[in-house]
């Protein structure tokens, strides 16, 4: 790849589709991000992809994300001004300019975040994230279990509100206190995370997650096209494993401390018939149970598709009647280090399960 | 007054004693910051006090204050090191030194906030606050009223957590904004406000507040002195005038939202025997009622005082029993404009009733 890559319209859209399949029911739908991508693109806007191995170790580059209840993000909708606010004011913070923008996480609208903010600033992207997933937590990522500094961080909102967590005490204390500012200005707001030099990208970041988004993403529509399984074409190229066909059968659901939990119950039906799966989610599906018994956890990654589309469903647009497809994709190597699995493993979202993988 | 006068620690002493008086069951017993000033000043401190008609226009003035519960403030100890890093911070977010610090609150520990501050920064103490008593919220200062800027704004805590609100879209929302990070550390933080100008400070503060409070003290310490009742020394000094004499008959407090509310019910001794006050607080005593009908509101400042020493009593350590005296003395004059009271009356804090000042 060469250091800087234009990245098409159409590229995006298929980044779409592959980093909502990666959200595991999280991250946030990217269709509103889509949208506004869509129009930057129209008034003449081309964001570039940058190769993680061509930052210098001395460069900057901001991590950037929209935090909160997911539900909340579909009514409060993103902005691409807030975004790049969020990283103009880290600018300020730190007194230094950045380099690159680079996504906290790959899975759903939260890929497409550092493009909006990119194609204001005049930035590219880096191609990598530190989750290469979603996950609900700012501890839950690869440069926490590096035990990277946790602070700055900057939180911006839409009625010109803005906090800098200046210093925390650790990374959970991070979590809180981006946390309660976040539900404070209503559980959603634009944030810009401790920024990382190019060594720190390189060495601690999860790499080419975003050429890995529009893999994923390109293969679906490709399926489509030919009017073959989308699913399996993702099993396939990503290695991935099918847990459960059927129908929502029950959602219980509620935006709570800036999050938004639940469970889904879901009938079996074609090979699944009389099987019941129950999820449960915090943001982004953390457990899996097949008749009862745990049959996949996080960091595993748990998606749920449209049985047809091959489209991801988020957990706030779960609904009563959906046929869906429950697949496990494997996680980053990272997250699944003893040091990883206390971070993101089942008993940090408070199951009391060991973590054995569906890859084992 | 000389440009620069020290302050003797027994006259830190009576400065405790009358800001406690000014506190008006708010701000935080004096107490635990006097024990620390007695401490440095052992170790050989001396703060100065300044003239605030001493500043120039364009000095920087740091306005501090503890944030929190009172009754939080009784067990996580006030700290001298926090209160000067809060200060440090602003310094750093602002990129300017700051020439003097001066108190949020003159009522309660807030009097003495800023003397530890300076006592470790080497910087002199302003003759001055933004209240001229205590009061729970952010717009409820001069400068609030005045329509200054409300950010940037440092809170701290012993963690080492620090939080910046670095833009509010309003008063309300720096409130909002400061309150919900104070409550995520603990409901307790020390905490450096919008950083104001010394031309700010002489047209917008309250001024000679400290000095208001070190007479009060005085007074009630020499009429101690002198076997004389030291309520009714105060009273003839500032004005005041003695609204109820009793017993605390029932106290209902609860600390919620970063704040400490509750009501106290008093029956009558002496002059009052057989009618009963009932007082509302949010920190600080909000509205009293004499045999059910509205005798006093905020802001005239609503005092309750031990009946025999004339120490003001906290709405912390309201308890059963107490024989006390309470009193009314006047507020300072901007707090009475329409757009004063639109701040701090008694709509201010939730009670639907017209302000009428008993000295009116």
């Amino acid at each position: 790849m060469p250091p800087l890559r234009p990245v098409s319209l159409d590229e995006i859209e298929s980044i779409a589709i592959g980093a909502w399949i990666l959200g595991t029911g999280g991250g946030g739908s990217p269709y509103l991000a889509l949208l506004n991508l869509r129009r930057l693109y129209r008034e003449g806007t081309v964001v570039s992809l940058m190769d993680p191995a061509d930052l210098a170790d001395d460069d900057r580059v901001a991590v950037v994300s929209n935090m909160g209840a997911p539900l909340v993000g579909q009514e409060r909708l993103t902005d691409p001004r807030t975004i790049a606010q969020a990283v103009r004011m880290m600018e300020e913070v730190i007194g230094q300019r950045f380099r690159a923008v680079m996504s906290l996480e790959i899975g759903g609208g939260n890929s497409l975040q550092p493009f909006m903010a990119a194609a204001l600033l005049g930035l590219p992207v880096v191609d990598a994230d530190c989750m290469g997933r979603a996950f609900p937590e700012a501890q839950m990522t690869s440069f926490a279990i590096h035990d990277l500094q946790m602070y700055p961080l900057t939180l911006v909102d839409v009625r010109d509100n803005a906090v800098v967590v200046a210093r925390a005490a650790s990374w959970k204390w991070m979590e809180r206190l981006s946390r309660t500012a976040c539900v404070a200005v209503g559980s959603i707001a634009s944030t810009c995370k401790a920024p990382r030099t190019g060594k720190e990208v390189k060495e601690c970041a999860i790499l080419y997650s975003t050429s890995k988004a529009l893999r994923i993403g390109h293969a679906v529509r490709e399926a489509r096209r030919a009017h073959e399984d989308p699913i399996q074409a993702v099993l396939a190229l990503e290695g991935g494993l099918r847990l459960f066909t059927g129908k929502i059968q029950d959602v219980d659901r509620r935006a709570t401390e800036g999050f938004l939990r639940g469970t889904a119950t879901l009938d079996g039906i074609d090979d699944f018939r009389g099987r019941t799966m129950r999820l449960a989610f915090q943001n982004e599906f953390a457990v899996a149970w097949l008749d009862g018994a745990p049959r996949a956890t996080t960091p595993d990654l748990i998606c749920v598709l449209d049985t047809v589309s091959g489209d991801a469903i988020g957990t706030e647009t779960l609904r009563y009647g959906q046929r869906v497809t429950v697949i496990a994709l494997p996680a980053p190597p990272i997250l699944l280090t003893p040091k990883g699995i206390e971070h993101v493993g089942p008993r940090a979202f408070g199951y009391d399960l060991e973590f054995v993988s569906v890859f084992a």
